[in-house]
């Protein structure tokens, strides 16, 4: 039976993602990739979540797998505004966090409650993919600031807010695609330019704790505008394969809707994951197993600088990230790093050209690369082999 | 900051759950709940579970908590395949299975895929709460047709799809919240009348397994109507907690549209939950265990429905289900079971009343009781309770 009649507007207007397309040539174990965005398995604290596991299942018993409640675990949310209060000095209590089933629900549930067809989305350029996925799903109209080196341009920010824009979508630590950091100038601009509007900054923070150079900054809007919302998630800290994110907002009508947007989607996240990721947290020191985790990705990530140093030519350029998982390099101009795609497979090595985390850009020259998810020998053939291609490219 | 003009319209035009708005009164251990829908704890196999986590976090190490595959572990989509293919004699492979988060997470993508505002979906009348929500974030239109001992009215059928449809949404088997399920010869009806209908038919299909009396009936559309999806979950027969349904479909187009949906949605369903449950169906009889579990519901049911006979007065009727969860209580023309709720409540036993299952009706004088998360004595005392408060209103 032909469907296509049938089809929804809104997933005709949402492109597949294309990490998850190649997620099988990638998978290719003699195919080096740079392409996905998967931490290191030594980020799994395997042992340890195995005795949480059984200590979980004997004194809870039945709790840990009946159905619960939608905003997620009470102990695991006071226990993440007690770490957010801790760390950024902000005043949350757990009534303020729904637990949500990984960061990528979260950006699905505001995208049900906050968009109607037509309305107005800024977003970084680039930006992170399967956030344009999501909220694609509701064709809204994506106003893209250039992101620089300092954050989002503030200039084409206060531009880009005079159309009837719902929300702001920002990765200010470590973002994603680019690896760059707001600097805290930048964020006290944006946060003048946004308080006197009314609209949603959406902050996600999946990598802000996976800092290995320098110190952490404030948030733009946690804690200061009413509106805004905050991303996070245990994906990187402790396993991704839980799927156990957090949405933290100061708004309670935002929250009740979010609510009920995440009753409709799948009533609430795994039970079982929340108990387990409170337990661990509760029983080992979280600061201390990051700690372990960015001495890693700082060696790997300056594993991966190291030999595009040495093995890529001059006119290609790359950012020098603080912290987190990716980078992303730019191609001379006019170089469109899609068309290198298929030579670098190839060549057995994958990265994620860089078309799309922009919105109707195509043949963009830059691509980005992840350096947690392979050791140093490994990031240097990888490298080793694009230079190769770069080379035969004459680039 | 009041953002009621930034919400969608989608959130506004979907209901807050009502079994969901209750959960806290109904959790107070003086209450007696029949109004949620969970199952007997006993229908947890915790040892064997504990048994199989420590078994794949030994055998599979990092793969059961690194990020995963879209569409769900192969070896558990290979089983529900086997599975089927043996008792319903279909020929399905691993390729037509997408794992969900949980069967409501189906609803939430069916919805995505096929729906725009003013689509037109067939729903039972009353049918399950959830569905309406899911849907309603569409804003589609609905057209219920009347939900008889026999299954879905035929005639009303027909004259429903006169109109511009995409999908019909059915529970033939121990239906929420009706606990009907449709005859053979009903089944056969609609499946000759849908055949020359270019129209999705989904038959969620949560309760099936859960029959206590009489032998499961072939589905309507699975194998036979080429864009029929069939939605399972292991929620009722393994645990509810961890989240793990899925969707079956002969269909290639409509899942691959389902799948980029998934991957906006949350990436992939918890991947330690479904190497646990696939580790688990393989070293245990599962049958054996949902004999266990019909054989207790069995007696809850007739517990619950000899109750009524003893204490309801005889101008109440209700269902009386060869299966599932649920059985529906019809009071007397123009006795409002909303109106009755914060009586029982007060009476510390709750139930969910008829509104929440129907669009657009209020007042109605029907209302869903759960009868398998109860022992027989508790439902017997719960049941006494609910009569008195009949006999009070003078009902």
């Amino acid at each position: 039976m032909n469907i296509e009649h049938l089809l929804s507007k809104g997933i005709q207007a949402t492109p597949p993602s294309f990490v998850r397309g190649i997620l099988k040539a990638a998978s290719d174990p003699e195919v080096i990739s740079f392409a996905g965005g998967l931490p290191n398995p030594v980020s799994f604290p395997q042992e340890d979540l195995l005795n949480s596991m059984e200590y979980i299942v004997k004194t809870y018993g039945s709790s840990v797998f009946q159905y619960s409640i939608t905003a997620g675990l009470p102990e695991l949310r006071q226990y993440i505004a007690d770490r957010y209060n801790r760390i950024f000095g902000l005043t949350l209590t757990m009534e303020n966090i729904i637990i949500t089933t990984g960061s990528q629900q979260a950006l699905d549930l505001i995208g049900k409650v906050l968009l109607n067809k037509g309305d107005g989305v800024i977003v970084e350029k680039p930006t992170y993919l399967a956030a344009i996925q999501a909220f694609s799903m509701h064709q809204p109209v994506f106003y893209p600031v250039e992101l620089t080196e300092e954050g989002m341009d503030p200039n084409q920010l206060e531009k880009a807010l005079q159309n009837p824009v719902k929300f702001i979508y920002a990765i200010p630590d470590f973002q994603n695609p680019t690896g760059l950091t707001y600097s805290a100038k930048n964020r006290e601009r944006i946060y003048e330019i946004l308080k006197d509007h009314t609209v949603v900054l959406i902050e996600d923070d999946p990598y802000g704790e996976l800092r290995f150079k320098g110190e952490r900054l404030p948030y733009i809007g946690a804690g200061r505008l009413p509106g805004s919302i905050l991303l996070g998630t245990f994906s990187k800290t402790v396993t991704p394969g839980m799927r156990t994110g957090f949405i933290i907002s100061e708004n309670k009508e935002l929250l009740t809707c979010i609510s009920i947007a995440k009753e409709a989607s799948d009533l609430h996240t795994n039970i079982f994951s929340q108990y387990l990721i409170w337990d661990y947290l509760k029983n080992n020191d979280l600061d201390l197993h990051i700690a372990k985790i960015t001495e890693l990705y700082q060696k790997q990530a300056h594993a991966m600088m190291d030999a595009m140093d040495r093995y890529f030519p001059p006119t290609v350029t790359y950012t020098k990230p603080h912290g987190g998982m990716f980078l992303w390099v730019t191609l001379p101009e006019k170089i469109s790093a899609m068309s290198l795609f298929p030579g670098a497979l190839a060549k057995k090595v994958a990265f994620v050209p860089g078309d799309p985390f922009y919105i109707g850009v195509k043949h963009a020259n830059t691509m980005r690369l992840n350096y947690t998810n392979a050791d140093c020998e490994t990031i240097e053939e990888g490298i080793r082999r694009l230079g190769d291609l770069l080379k035969e490219q004459s680039i």
